[in-house]
């Protein structure tokens, strides 16, 4: 793996080179990540890109700094994958920004000029930032009967207490040894990550839990993404009854806008969506316990009616609901009836039934 | 230890009962925790809680609706505590927000009205939240030579690879049953512990490693405070070179405005500050690797001057020089070094030489 990932880094300089001798003027082929050339693959439920691309040129005023800086990336993240270490890209920016000769010109001025190079690179050579052995920030944690193989420990996600295993921004090189679990079960908030491991819910239905703590960080979308194409488990995502939660579901399905050139890497197409729904408001008797949504909430509801990813009647049905009422309701709002009526009554009912959205 | 708790909270229901029974206005005396009460402890390094108190009286139309609110958190707590179960403070919100009788009042309306009943508690029963059960948000992450048990597991945290122990909200009930380490080192930023990590700097410094990513939690300022107290290791806190990072310093090593009434369970008097500073951006050539400061920094930087705890020549000297040069330099910029600089060089010259800030 390492090496043909070094070979691909080789390859774009060997390319280079050749162009150079063959006294063209060097340039790079970048697929297009913007709106226009991004499409929702249906028949897959994925985001990808499509097939437009720019070249980025040395002899030209307006792409010869880029044209650097993206040469700069590869050359660092060859070293990285030779060395065997990793960076963030806070790191990498620093490590390669510098003062050109002795002008005042910097190489990179600020991170944000970095980070879109590093994704150009990923897109042109069709790896991932985390195989150039670059690394965004972590945030996730997970539990349930697996073990797992990472930097020589074995580790047993079913006995880190009431802790968890701290899943890391990069998880390229996680072998998972031993899975014994029925599903898998994402959810959204820290809080529902306690409650159902004090709770043992993942020893009483025999699954694995991983919370996301909002957001899904890219580490942990690529952890659940690996988990389910090792295993084939079922994979349940719990959110709050609102925009952003649901989108945080559909980004664990389907893959995102800005990650489209990676949705196949990152993105769980079979995961069906648990809770917290509208019906289940009236349904759990939680009437009392919404909150009213704010402009801005209704606002993404509309907008992602109109996503070509939720362009089915029960999300339709759903996302309508909520503007219809001005409703959101928190995965907490459970705990009015009592504190374990999530883990005892809400989810294996659900389970039970089936009552999933697609 | 569950015992003592619960009879603290029986006390005050049966004071109240006792009051009641003695022809009294039922009322609860409550610690003022207003900073007109707040002092820094200069001897211990700690901000506490002065003397001042105030009575919270069930006959008076302005404190009824508290009063109500109080005795409500007060028997849910018992209630957990005596289950052995816990609850986020956003669950208990919903646990106690009810409606009184065919009313539209509701006991509670916001979670903003249940958490200062929250320390209100903690401060009259002179117990933590986390005593009562109840959980705030985590966040950290830990790793090095010790060995815990939590909820039954015996957990390694030197076994636990690239992700590491997440630490969770609440570690009343944690045991050290094995520390192998010269020193605990507290860090800022989650891509620094990765760094760390990484370059096996615990193994082979002999340390501890915590995360806090960011301002540490509640469960992380505890978890450093528990294993000081256990081990009376030294312990050193490396942030970035701003006044955010200072201030995190300071929160964990005298506590906060917000805790003052519980610092003596959460801070840890003795930690010193290993970088980076001021001093640092010279001496390690980091001049063109800073970040202009802003103004809200500056101004930041200017109030902590007047902090008592910050009325030392080396804090005083360190923030002098932030306000009159303008500049902040965050952990990662010591990468334009090289990667390994942090772990190789920094970090084990700093200690070597004691170059601490108080």
């Amino acid at each position: 793996m390492t090496k043909s990932i070094e070979n691909k880094l080789t390859g774009l300089g060997k390319d280079l080179v050749r162009q150079i001798k063959d006294g063209k003027n060097p340039n790079v082929e970048i697929p297009i990540r913007s709106l226009s050339n991004i499409k929702f693959d249906k028949k897959d439920n994925l985001l990808t890109l499509g097939d437009q691309v720019s070249k980025r040129y040395f002899f030209n005023v307006a792409h010869a700094k880029k044209f650097l800086q993206t040469t700069l990336v590869a050359s660092f993240c060859k070293e990285l994958v030779k060395q065997g270490i990793h960076a963030s890209i806070r790191e990498a920016y620093y490590s390669l920004k510098r003062s050109i000769g002795n002008t005042h010109e910097n190489t990179f001025d600020e991170q944000s000029e970095s980070d879109p190079v590093i994704v150009d690179l990923e897109v042109t050579l069709d790896i991932l930032r985390e195989q150039l052995h670059l690394n965004a920030d972590r945030s996730g944690v997970a539990a349930g009967n697996v073990i797992i193989l990472d930097r020589g420990d074995t580790i047993n996600w079913g006995k880190l207490g009431s802790g968890g295993w701290s899943v890391p921004s990069n998880v390229e090189d996680i072998a998972f040894k031993k899975v014994k679990a029925k599903f898998i079960l994402v959810v959204e908030k820290n809080a529902t990550f306690d409650r159902l491991n004090e709770d043992k819910f993942w020893k009483k239905h025999n699954c694995v839990l991983i919370g996301t703590h909002g957001q899904a960080a890219r580490g942990t979308k690529r952890l659940i993404h690996n988990l389910y194409e090792k295993t084939k488990l079922p994979v349940y995502v719990f959110t709050d009854a609102d925009a952003y939660g649901y989108y945080i579901y559909s980004v664990i399905k389907s893959g995102s806008i800005n990650l489209a050139h990676a949705s196949q890497e990152f993105a769980t197409p079979s995961a069906r969506f648990i809770g917290l729904t509208m019906r289940d408001i009236d349904h759990y008797g939680l009437q009392k316990y919404t909150i009213r949504a704010t402009d801005s909430d209704i606002k993404r509801a509309k907008e992602m009616m109109k996503y070509p990813w939720f362009q089915n009647k029960e999300w339709q049905h759903e996302l309508g609901l909520m503007v219809k009422k001005k409703i959101k309701a928190e995965q907490e709002a459970l705990a009015s009836r009592h504190l374990k009526f999530v883990s005892e009554t809400y989810l294996p009912e659900k389970i039970r039934k089936k009552d999933f959205l697609p």
